[in-house]
This record gives C-alpha cells, structure tokens and sequence, in this order.
C-alpha cells in the first residue's frame, strides 16, 4: 500500500495536481488498506485526501474512527460531523492547495457541483480525473498476485466442497446459501457479487439470481461463484450436470470450453482484447449459436471483481504482463439454459499463468 | 406500482418535464417492480425512462431481458449493447422530448456530463433533479405499510431464534452468519445491510465489522440486523447480555432505553425531526453521555434500508403521517463496549404505531 500511495504522489506531481479526493471505494482500500463498506454510493464510509507530497488524510465519520485509526496508520484520521463537502469547505481554507483532483467517474453529480463550487470559493481548481487511480491497479505486483492467487484457491475449494455435496432436488438458494456460509467459514471476508446457481431453464439468464427451484438430473447448472480474502477477488463459473448428459448438452459443453480454449492460446502481452475476445466468439459462431452469446469474454479481476481490462468485441487496446483475467465463454438457450466456464489467468509475456486448476467442466457428470 | 407510476407522471407533467431518466436501483424497483440488483453505481443493471405519459421504458443488457420481461409487464424492455448511453443516443434521436430530467444525486459526474452532451445534440435541455422520486415514497401507501410490517415481523422472528441459541464462545462472525442464513431460510430475498454482531470492546463501533471473536457471558452484544422482503427493508437493533450484566452496564441499558422511550413519546406528525432526536439525546446528555452518542437518532426505511427523513440535530423538517422512522440511541464507550436500542414505527397523526414487538432490551439476561 505505501508503494501504490507513493506511485499515486509521483503520478499526482506529473500531472501538477497538488491532491486528489478518492471516493471510490476499491482505490481507497488500494491506498490505504481501509477496509470499510459504502452501502451505496450515497452511503460512503470516507474518502482519503492525498497531496502530492505529506502526510495524507482519510476523511470519515465517528461510526468508523476506531476501524480507520487502526487500519490506516499512514493516513490522518479527521471526523466529519456535517458531512464531507462540510469539512472539506473548512480544510481547504487551511490547505495550499491550487488544483485539486476528484474521481470523477466515482463522484455523484450533485456533489461533483457542490465541491466545484467550495473549490471555486477558495480559489482552487477542481478537476474531474478518469480511472486515475484505477490505471495503477491494472498490472499488478508479485505481492499482488500471491494474494489473488489465494483467493482464487480459496473459491475453489469451497466450490469443490460444494460439488461433491450437490445432490438432485436441493434449490438453488440452498447451494448458493452454502456456497457464501462456506466462503466465510473457510475465511474470506464475503462473496465478491452474489452467487449465481441457475439450474435448467433459468441457466439461460447469464446473471441469474438463485429460485428456490430444485436442480434436477440431467440439466446444466451455472454456478458463478466468487470471494474476496485479503483485499482480492476471485471469480470463477463452472456449469455441472447431475447424473448422464445428453448429447446437446455435451455438445454445447464441447463448443464452450473448445471457446475458452481457444481464448487462452491467445492470450499473451501485447494482443488486442478485442482478439482474445475474437478467437473464442469465432468458435461460437462458427457451431451456429452467436447470438446466444452476448455478453463479453471477460475482464479484470484485482481490489474489484470486474475492473479493466475488458476482453470483448471493442477494447483495442492490448494485454500487458501482470493483468489479471477472466475468460468465460457462454451459450444461453432461452427455455432451455445455459453453459458458461470461466477462468481466471494472470497476463505474461508470452502467454498466461491459470489461476484455476479445478476441471469440473470435463466432468459430464459420468464418472 | 402503477399508482407509483402514475404519480410520477403527474409529478413530470406538473414540472413540465417530458420524460425522466430513472437509474437510483431502490426508485428503479418502486416504479417498476424491477428487482435486479446493481453490484456497484459502475456496474447497473438497467435503467427507466418514464414519459409523462404513454408507455415507459425499461433499458437494460441482454443479461437482464428475461428478468426484466417478466417482472415488468407494464415496461417495454429495450436492450442496450454498447452502453446506456450509446442506446439513449438513439432513443432521443426519434423521441420528442424537449426536456429530460435525471437524478443529479444518483448519477455520476462523468456519465452526467456526456448525457447533457448527448442531449444537447438533440436539442434536448437536461435537467438534474434532487429526490424526485424519493419524495414520492416518504409516505407509505397501506399496501406498502403491510409489507414493511412483515418484513419486520420477520426479522424479529430470526432474532428471536438466534437470541435462543446464544451461547458464550461462539464467535461474533458465526452469529452474523446464523442470522443471515435464517434471513433466506425464512424467505428474505437478503439482508438488507451487512449483519453487526459486536461483543464487548467491538460494540463500541457503531458500524462494527463481525469478528472472529468469542462472545463472553456478561458483555454487551450489540445485534444490528434488517432484511428487505418482498422489497422492503426491516431494521432493528438490540444489544444482549449473557448471564447477569453488572451494574455498570444495567445503568447504560436504562439510559439507552430511557432515551428511547422519551423518543418514541415525542413521535407524531407535525414534530420537526430535529426535536425527537433532541427528546433522547437530552436524556443521554443529562446523563453524562453526551458525546458517547455520536450519531443520529434514527432514520426513514422503505423500500431503502436508510432514506427520508434522518431524525437528527439538524433536520428541521416535519414529521408527516405515514413515514416510518427507526428510533435507535446507543451509547459507546471506546475499550468497554456499547449498547444500541433500535425500534421501527410508523408516523401517525397523533402518535405512532410501533412496528417491533420484541422487547429483549428489557431482558439483561437473568430471566
């Protein structure tokens, strides 16, 4: 953390800003190691305010002064009692500064309006910045992957519990239930989104949300499950069948993972995301079932659970070594579900580390 | 819903807008029963655009159109592939609006700034409003009062479960699990926040974070926990000892509960917020504790689990028939503990309708 609050000072000196205000939530975690929750972005449990040289502050309210003091011993702890923009109107009477940055793609309107005008009043320029903090976190260092690399082991064997425990007639909720009570149990702070198991016809819904439904014999059943331990998220899909297959379900199963295949030959530093994203949608098209993939092949994966970089049909710009990535190729079949194997792979230079080792999506449920 | 809609459309007429963009997930699903969930302000799951009359629409990705059909019969589902905006680029092209509104307190900087680019192009003045919606759901229609009741109902019912399987040395994580698990079991679609299990020392945060610490016999246990349930949002707290609790802490719990009461007579409509607030605080003042109440009384619950209006200091606003209000002091004192009392009630004309029922705050664990 104090290496990421150092690049962010050398990056905030490049660009002659004298400080940035961080509201979004994973880039403050990033920076500060403040593991707080936002209920919603209306909700925030602080911001840090870090200058381009000096001790940097973390801005929050009495509910979170123990948490923070104790999580942030580089940062100033300073309480708010009227709100951010409050306290924020007294610092900068005090503060020397000219030109203050802001997220803003992580900044309410309203209040991107209200700030700009206490900045205005104190002769200060507010400048609304884009994924500033967000481009530090794309490669990530050795420190960084070790940690996604656990999280990634951790899912995996909740999952692989959860697996050899799935029996037909449970619900949808239930495994998804014991997949998160599993999560904790095993040591994660939380799910990192909340659990998808979608069995039968609501496997057609890429995002489905658990039914009290029962799995039934025969079907495929998308379990999309992720956690996050140490500050790092891990996601992975796997869709399993209960008993025999038949020959449909098999095939779409070989043409999914002959896509995700596919999409990780080609991974490596320096091909476009709009290729990787290319060489396994070519695979689905090719087998007639194009349109029944419409989402992306994947993204990022680090602090948050989908961050840059997108893999899909638009994003030219290139993989570079330490970026951490899903591919998960699905078919969805309305009436009937849906297949979807994703895995998560660190970026090298000449090709791609896999974080996952389980390959359940080999197991038709035969042996 | 549809009684929410139209009211709506009256509200657009009256402002002379033609049409609202909807993106806040809580206004979203009040307006059209539309449950998906939104993992972050980055990561939407769809958007409205009501019209002051005709048929509204419901925009959205292919992941969300077969949720989106189904739970909103009165929507036409359009679904975006490149984005929200690049779809409402489209939209305005053939649609004659004049005047959009959008929800300036629940839409970013970024994204505010290339709608009213967007909507500039096509002769469009977009216009930013404050709680447009929200205010519509400060007061609770009956039908929506009967779903708050079960929600708290069945909070109460989980509570009162877990309260019985208490036992000394289970840790404060396995508690908040237990609680969360029983949440689904019984039928909530989820908590409606993150669960606070707080024994001795932790309880001295507010917003404390479950911990794999042993709850002991003796120490206060502050238990925070709200489900939503058919859309509604429950919350309540009680703090519990077990086994006998010394004099010490009784003289805390009676404050606290003392404060409550004082709360709760003060409640009817026409109080201005800030004097039911001042009605405990005064009690935990008198007392000593002033500044070991750092937070606000309470505040409104609907289909959010924190909305209008706050009962604090600085709310000069009237309380009105129909609104629901926690009533929740507590006092917190760093390397003891803290004890928090929360009750749920409904504004009446000339009192209150208390929600909870469950009265273990008088229980101090000796019978």
């Amino acid at each position: 953390m104090k290496s990421a609050l150092a690049s962010l000072q050398r990056k905030l000196a490049r660009n002659k800003y004298d400080a940035i205000l961080i509201s979004q939530p994973e880039n403050r975690r990033y920076l500060s190691g403040y593991s707080a929750h936002d209920s919603s972005i209306n909700e925030s449990s602080g911001c840090l305010l870090v200058f381009k040289e000096g001790d940097p502050l973390l801005l929050t309210d009495s509910r979170f002064q123990l948490q923070a003091e104790k999580e942030c011993p580089s940062f100033d702890v300073v309480l708010y009692k009227k709100g951010l923009l409050n306290l924020l109107e007294k610092l900068f009477a005090a503060l020397p500064i000219q030109t203050l940055a802001f997220e803003g793609n992580y900044f309410l309107y309203s209040q991107a309006l209200a700030l700009q005008k206490i900045c205005a009043n104190n002769g200060i320029k507010a400048v609304p910045t884009k994924e500033f903090v967000e481009r530090l976190r794309v490669r990530k260092t050795s420190a960084e992957l070790d940690k996604i690399r656990r999280s990634v082991a951790l899912n995996e064997k909740v999952f692989q519990k959860v697996h050899r425990e799935l029996r037909p007639g449970v619900s949808e909720i239930d495994v998804a239930q014991r997949i998160e009570s599993l999560m904790r149990q095993y040591g994660a702070e939380r799910p990192s989104f909340e659990t998808i198991v979608a069995g039968g016809p609501n496997g057609a819904l890429p995002h489905a949300v658990p039914t009290s439904r029962a799995i039934e014999a025969g079907e495929p059943v998308v379990i999309d499950m992720g956690l996050v331990h140490d500050g790092f998220c891990s996601d992975m899909t796997r869709t399993v069948v209960l008993g025999p297959a038949d020959e449909f379900t098999r095939n779409i199963f070989k043409i999914v993972r002959q896509a995700q295949l596919k999409a990780q030959d080609a991974i490596k530093a320096g091909v476009q995301c709009c290729l990787v994203d290319k060489a396994a949608r070519s695979i689905i098209v090719k087998n007639g079932y194009g349109k029944n993939f419409g989402h992306g092949l994947g993204h990022g994966v680090g602090c948050a659970v989908h961050e840059a970089p997108s893999l899909n049909s638009r994003n030219r710009k290139k993989l570079q070594a330490g970026m951490v990535v899903t591919i998960e190729p699905g078919i969805y079949i309305p009436g009937w579900g849906g297949v979807r194997l994703e895995n998560m792979a660190v970026v090298q230079e000449n090709g791609l580390e896999l974080l996952n080792r389980d390959d359940t999506f080999l197991n038709f449920g035969e042996g």
